[in-house]
């Protein structure tokens, strides 16, 4: 069977259609990547030997999301979402209005099985190991119950195991504290259930341990992959605080999607003004010198958090994989975004994600 | 009648005693402040010519601050406390537990008339203008109703107005876009009632107009002074987001205890990842003599960031001044810390923070 396609949403981001459509035609020429384009005809400029998907309206960034799909059902946003569903493409890929991206994946993919709410999840660079901290919901569910952010914690530890190969990733719950008495009742609420899983596993541990005990291959080690619930194991870690986001205590970091959004606008905009009063001193004629010599030690820290180079974030709990790129998108931004949508449609996110969550009573409500 | 002291916690804080004292002296003997401190005696170190309260007791850092605060009656805290209620102190300050600090400024001093929560209120650095950037609440009360926002706005205005001399403090909403149909209930709720009061206040504009037409004195113009209700006035200028806790667009930013203190520890970490990194990059033999010429530049950028150098945070809505300076205050943060509160004190913070904050009917529930 040949491959699918990414379908890629031409029309999305501040740079659109040009970055988007170079990006496309750069990952199609250069890789063994599929692409389709979904977009206006006539107004996508030169698209090369791309395949189309044509779409004849736009779901402009200050449309309202839920209106925007409803009523804009010929939108490229919309046939993008359509054509993961209706098989003809393997993942999607925007960088255009976030909400509307959201809810073209959710309204036209549907949720996984179980799934109480999809959450947006954001990685977050981190120097001090190779992989990145997830942290979601970064702003998908301004109200969460408890119930979501254990979902949350089994998806994104199901994202991270997929997408940088940790094993046994390490959850832990955003609080305002490390003691399991800190927080609002949701984060109480969360932790006594996700503390109630790890227990479980740890029981399941011991009846593996058991078995093996039992085995007569005695090489056969436990490796702490045996899980309680949902077939993904996770570890959970307890509580960390806003100041741990770059720290090496956590692969995941689950909160409501009202928190996720500040604490990482909050990380974008200190980011943002330090790089800013930085620049503002190296650009100073009087140490213009020096500033030559800083400037390679520099860049290798200013890659690692320019949002073009992680490819993008990801929307988990729907029925297909959906990258959602930032809204001023370069078409290295895509390239990258395209890259990571493809791998993880040829890895199965989506089956990882359905097998890892868990319906229990509390989910029942 | 003599001025009344300062009282200072000796006891509490990572390098208490001896940098508490030490600031505490430092302050009596260089400035016309007076100083009390209040801690267990044989155990300040040289406390020079500075008066006494003693305490028997001392509040830890890991203790419970409630119950720190009701079974340690004789704990320096609470006798610090204590000594503002008795009209021995005008004001306190700790660098010890916050939350006991908290605890004991409540239970001893007590809630001003009408206030529903105190709330603590952190300055953020700003370096586009001569003044910082109050968040409030910023970690007493991780639940919130939509008044009690409205209480921290007023109370923040007024904080701001004598702390910083900003004359119409402009109140900011934290939420996750800048549409007010944004956010949680508490923020939608919370955005609606700022507005009406918006709205009352242009009224009330309007009124004073009208009388001012009516008066002979055409050079009385209004300066936006006319409040709505309370006796001070602020404008609100709608919702800002995560990146915006450092540019211009607001003297006061308002949002719930847990969102709060998520925000600034982010904005921590995120500055102390940063400078960590810079940090090592400088460390580097090869950039020794171009770290020597841009050192003097970020130095005034490093101090700006300084928690020694901000005065500390504010506990508003008790019946005193109880500043709560970090925990890993030096002498330096001591000065700060103390001079800030007698300055409070002396304009008349409480009588403002007082006037400031109204019951309406939607406080009563």
């Amino acid at each position: 069977m040949a491959a699918l396609p990414v379908a890629v949403d031409a029309m999305g981001g501040d740079q659109a259609p040009d970055a988007i459509v170079a990006g496309a035609r750069q990952v199609a020429e250069q890789t063994d990547i599929k692409v389709t384009l979904v977009g206006v005809p006539g107004a996508m400029g030169d698209t090369g030997d791309l395949p189309l998907i044509p779409a004849s309206e736009v779901i402009g960034m200050e449309d309202d999301p839920a209106q925007g799909v409803r009523r804009k059902k010929d939108s490229s946003l919309v046939r993008a979402a359509e054509a993961v569903r209706d098989g003809k493409a393997m993942a999607m890929v925007s960088a255009g209005n976030t909400g509307a991206t959201m809810a073209s994946a959710l309204l036209r993919m549907g949720r996984l099985p179980n799934v109480v709410r999809p959450a947006i999840a954001t990685p977050i660079p981190n120097l001090e190991r190779g992989w990145p901290t997830v942290l979601l919901d970064s702003g998908a569910n301004a109200e969460c119950t408890a119930a979501m952010l254990v979902q949350f914690a089994q998806m994104g530890a199901a994202f991270v195991r997929k997408r940088y190969g940790v094993d046994r990733p390490r959850v832990a719950l955003l609080s305002i504290g490390e003691e399991k008495s800190k927080g609002t009742p949701l984060e109480k609420e969360a932790h006594a259930l996700l503390a109630d899983m790890a227990d479980m596993a740890d029981s399941a541990d011991m009846a593996d341990m058991a078995d093996m005990a039992d085995d007569e291959k005695g090489d056969n080690k436990s490796t702490g992959a045996s899980v309680p619930v949902g077939g993904e194991g996770f570890d959970f870690v307890g509580n960390v605080e806003g100041r741990d986001f770059f720290g090496d205590g956590a692969d995941v970091i689950v909160t409501d999607g009202f928190t996720g959004n500040v604490a990482l606008k909050t990380m974008e905009g200190t980011l943002r003004f330090l790089v800013g009063a930085l620049t503002e001193i190296f650009a100073r004629p009087d140490v213009a010198d020096a500033a030559t010599v800083i400037y390679p030690y520099l860049l290798p820290l200013a890659a690692e958090f320019e949002p073009d180079n992680t490819g993008g974030a990801m929307l988990l709990g729907v029925d297909g994989v959906c990258v959602i790129s930032h809204g001023s998108s370069s078409s290295v931004a895509m390239v990258n975004a395209i890259t990571v949508a493809h791998d993880l449609a040829v890895a199965g996110l989506v089956d990882a994600v359905a097998a890892s969550v868990t319906v229990a009573a509390w989910t029942a409500a």
